[in-house]
């Protein structure tokens, strides 16, 4: 028996993953990984925590859960694959089935043979066409060298100012590790708010009134025309807008464009959003040779289109499915992503799986929304608080997308949700679901299942709700609502919109509906801190023939536009 | 118009639900709801917290999450509901359509006259039926007079010993309750483990592992037959086996039954399980008569069979069913349980849902299962170990239940796979899905992924893996397989199995073969600590022709038999 040639390029996530499997379905096959890097199977998504200096050891992103550091030794001996690195894998010639490789650093060249080939080649930051982008002080944070670096850096200018290119995902994880290193941190993000390939404006500006209170400065909607320099040094940046922030350290944090230098070279092709394409089973069109992780574009499953889905779960899942597929023959499937992420930014998490709403609306979706505000757990437990957003699919019910966000158990409420969206659940699926309860895990009515209500509520027309920034739309365009805060007197003393609203406790509202505008098709909006005694007065309202009452969603809990204390 | 009139009889959590969906869906209705106890909307879930003195303020079971008492005034000022404390309903004429009420504190009697009735009468203790039942000392924990009761006793009896008679979810949280409040605590379980109506055995052991090294005794597998006392109060209990402890409190928590009493005097159907039955839309065998919680049987979603489900989440939604019900006209459905739960022991929680493989095996499934073990997060961001199980159909693949134990991130991992399995998903399904990953939060492979994956490599016949029972099974049988260690030399000096096994670490095994048995057809059972490396020396082993061995699932991590240190 001719022992198979598998040749794996890449060694970070996606590659070790379909090389272990490989050579565990056909121990027979020989195994060989080629990694440009020094290192393999880095913890990529670690990398922020070590900049911040809370992951000390280096090593421990390089580990086993065991402790074992994953080096050529241990691919040897533990896995018996022969993992390369510092050997840069640099054309593939289709035809003869062989990968060229060289190793800068010894001047060595070969030729590796394959039967099959697994492309992991990953993915590269963007770095924007600016002047200055080449000063020292300019950082990325994509590999381990980046960590590396900016971890150095860090270090060396504490109590400087640092700028970050980019409230994404990167951007904000870097915003809280450099504020953790002692750096006063701006964030300049060209969109109009952070996060916004993730989240909708109504929870981004949860959050970025949340990174803002730990003390990043979060600017938006303005982009960066030039970074500043003297010496070769960094000085600062210049924003589009003319101003000019004065900083030492700039890590830019736009994004990342999939590697397809190789694949592309050797004619493989590539999808519409410029990553390598591949069928179900991870193979390109040459039919001997796959590809994983960053490199790749994916199916979204709820729209069916194309997709750039870089996440560190996902190189492992398609990985897993390439790695079988070399050996034995497009056995396995990889169905796609739903967009599922979730992100620490100070003592927020923001998580978000499937559609935003505006995602949705672009592909085409009729869509409904409910946001709801509410305690992760009973008050006597310690309650937490989050702000979760639905989006469903108005002619089925059918869920299309859930992000919730803040100090509450965020995670929990994410992982059920994406296992929702996998599962095809509708609205009403969701309002009565049987899901694990006791008081120190979660509220009786799971925030979720919460949401899901309020959304059935709004479709069976007893709630007329409006999102924060829908309100805040009408307050700007010059409406002036009768404003009606619910909540008790003690509450409104702590804390309030400031904006001339009335507080009539919901207890009281049946005996005081003079208080209210005597037209009663006069604009009101109703809301509590949370909108559940927004939504009772609603229909309290509603009986006594008052028919033009809005509650807003969420309530102050989910109000981002600044409350009066 | 004429007002339709309500009454719901019961009000801890599904009653007051109900009372207040109706209202809010009908607010010209005249909603009324009678409460046997002075206190409403009670957190009944919590009273172990409020017995174990970690909920300090009595009143904040009481409380909304804004922290208002829901008591009368509340119902009637927010909800516009007349909720009668301290008054019991006696009687149901279902001719008349009227309910009869007495007020044992004044006297007072009076009936009240329904369109639409609900009935959330809940459930009473089962106390088995021995002598000394009666004595001072003796205690349940059911309605919140138990948990004031039991609170003062505890503080009574502090430094004391109780005995915990069950061992299931509330008598685990009781046993954690007592140990905290200072008592010196002896759980005695019938039936041959803890948790048993909840866990299969391999994930209950573990967890009575914990409460014992938390200091907690447990007896299992053996009944009470008496509980013994002096002057009216508890000196100890004598066991089935003749065995007799000392103790001056006894907390019996074999279970609930449901309080069918009114719905059984007025003619109510009552299911298989005894409790009202109902349809669908929460209505029982009389048009106008709706039942909810406790008192109610619910279908199981995965056998189709009716089950008693008594947890407050439920309640709750079952509630918000018939509220609506019956004020729009069986519009709403509550679609059954699958038997979710979670349960918080000592710094360990236990989590269930669907079926456990013997739930799955009675109804009649043929089932495969996996146990797997491993970190909830990257040991880099302070992960904390998980045992999970995983039951599915052998036919379709379809997940029937998955339960998890543990000090790591349990709640996750059981919500998600509870949405996983009202999704009706797959072993396949679940081994790709796209869940929310950052390092904070989770694996880059899931653990509820990896235990999926295990289950994928056992059905494909990639790994031959059997549970820490089957094990054990084998070995007390009098079988003597190699048991073979395949973890690093530091590792087995902390902790090893101790029962002969041979220790060579996974990166020697290929060069090693010589050490194993000379005979490739003589059982070997390999692990590691979760039994990653255990699958990978199993794969390595029949790649060299041994053709029997076998995998202990979940490795040392998941083995509850005792561990040498």
């Amino acid at each position: 028996m001719t022992r198979k040639h598998i040749v794996v390029i890449g060694g970070t996530a996606a590659g070790p993953k379909a090389a272990s499997r490989a050579k565990r379905l056909d121990p027979e096959a020989e195994v060989t990984l080629l990694q440009k890097a020094p290192e393999l199977s880095m913890a990529s998504c670690g990398y922020p925590y070590f900049v911040a200096g809370s992951v000390a050891d280096r090593s421990a992103l390089l580990a086993t859960p065991a402790g074992v550091v994953r080096d050529p030794a241990f691919f040897a001996g533990a896995k018996g694959i022969a993992a390369l690195v510092g050997t840069e894998a640099t054309a593939i010639d289709r035809q003869a089935k062989t990968v060229s490789w060289q190793r800068p650093a010894t001047g060595e060249t070969g030729h590796l043979p394959y039967d099959k080939l697994i492309l992991a080649t990953g993915s590269v930051p963007k770095v924007p066409p600016i002047p200055g982008r080449e000063l020292a002080g300019v950082a990325t944070l994509s590999s381990l060298a980046d960590a590396d670096g900016l971890r150095a850096l860090a270090g060396t200018h504490k109590g400087g100012k640092a700028v970050i290119v980019g409230g994404g995902l990167i951007g904000m994880e870097t915003c809280e590790a450099l504020v953790a290193a002692g750096l006063d941190v701006t964030v300049v993000e060209a969109l109009p708010g952070i996060l916004m390939g993730f989240l909708d404006p109504e929870l981004a500006l949860l959050v970025e009134n949340h990174a803002k209170s730990k003390g990043a400065a979060i600017l938006t909607g303005v982009g960066i025309a030039a970074i500043l320099g003297t010496d070769g040094k960094v000085t600062g940046v210049r924003l589009a807008d003319g101003r000019e922030l004065p900083c030492s350290l700039v890590v830019l944090s736009i994004g990342v464009a999939p590697n397809v230098a190789l694949a592309k070279a050797a004619g493989l092709e590539l999808g519409p959003t410029g990553a390598v394409a591949t069928d179900a089973h991870m193979r390109t069109s040459d039919p001997d040779i796959y590809a994983v992780g960053d490199c790749v574009e994916v199916k979204n499953r709820l729209t069916g289109r194309p997709m750039l889905a870089p996440f560190g779960d996902l190189a492992n899942l398609e990985g897993r499915v390439a790695g079988e597929n070399a050996v034995l023959g497009d056995t396995a499937t990889f169905p796609g992503s739903i967009g599922s992420g979730i992100c620490k930014v100070f003592d927020f998490a923001a998580a978000a799986t499937g559609l935003s709403e505006r995602r949705a609306r672009e592909a085409g979706f009729d869509v409904v929304t409910a946001v709801n505000a509410g305690p992760d757990r009973p008050g006597f437990m310690g309650a937490k608080p989050l702000v979760s957003k639905l989006i469903a699919e108005a002619t089925t019910g059918r869920i299309l997308g859930f992000a919730c966000v803040g100090p509450g158990n965020v995670n929990r409420q994410a992982a059920e949700m994406a296992m929702a969206i996998l599962g095809d659940l509708t609205i009403d699926d969701v309002a009565t679901a049987d899901l694990p309860y006791a008081p120190p895990y979660s509220l009786a009515v799971d925030h979720a299942i919460a949401t899901a209500h309020v959304l059935q509520n709004k479709l069976r027309g007893l709630m007329r709700g409006a999102s924060s920034l829908a309100v805040k739309e009408r307050l700007d365009a010059g409406e002036t609502p009768f404003l009606l805060d619910v909540r008790g007197p003690k509450e409104f003393e702590e804390m309030r919109l400031g904006l001339g609203e009335t507080l009539i406790p919901l207890g009281q509202l049946r005996k005081r509906l003079g208080d209210l505008p005597a037209d009663k098709s006069a604009p009101i909006v109703a809301y509590c801190k949370v909108s559940m005694r927004g939504y009772e007065a609603q229909r309290v309202l509603e009986a006594h023939g008052y028919d033009n009452v809005t509650v807003l969603e969420g309530g102050l809990a989910a109000w981002p536009f600044g409350l009066e204390k």
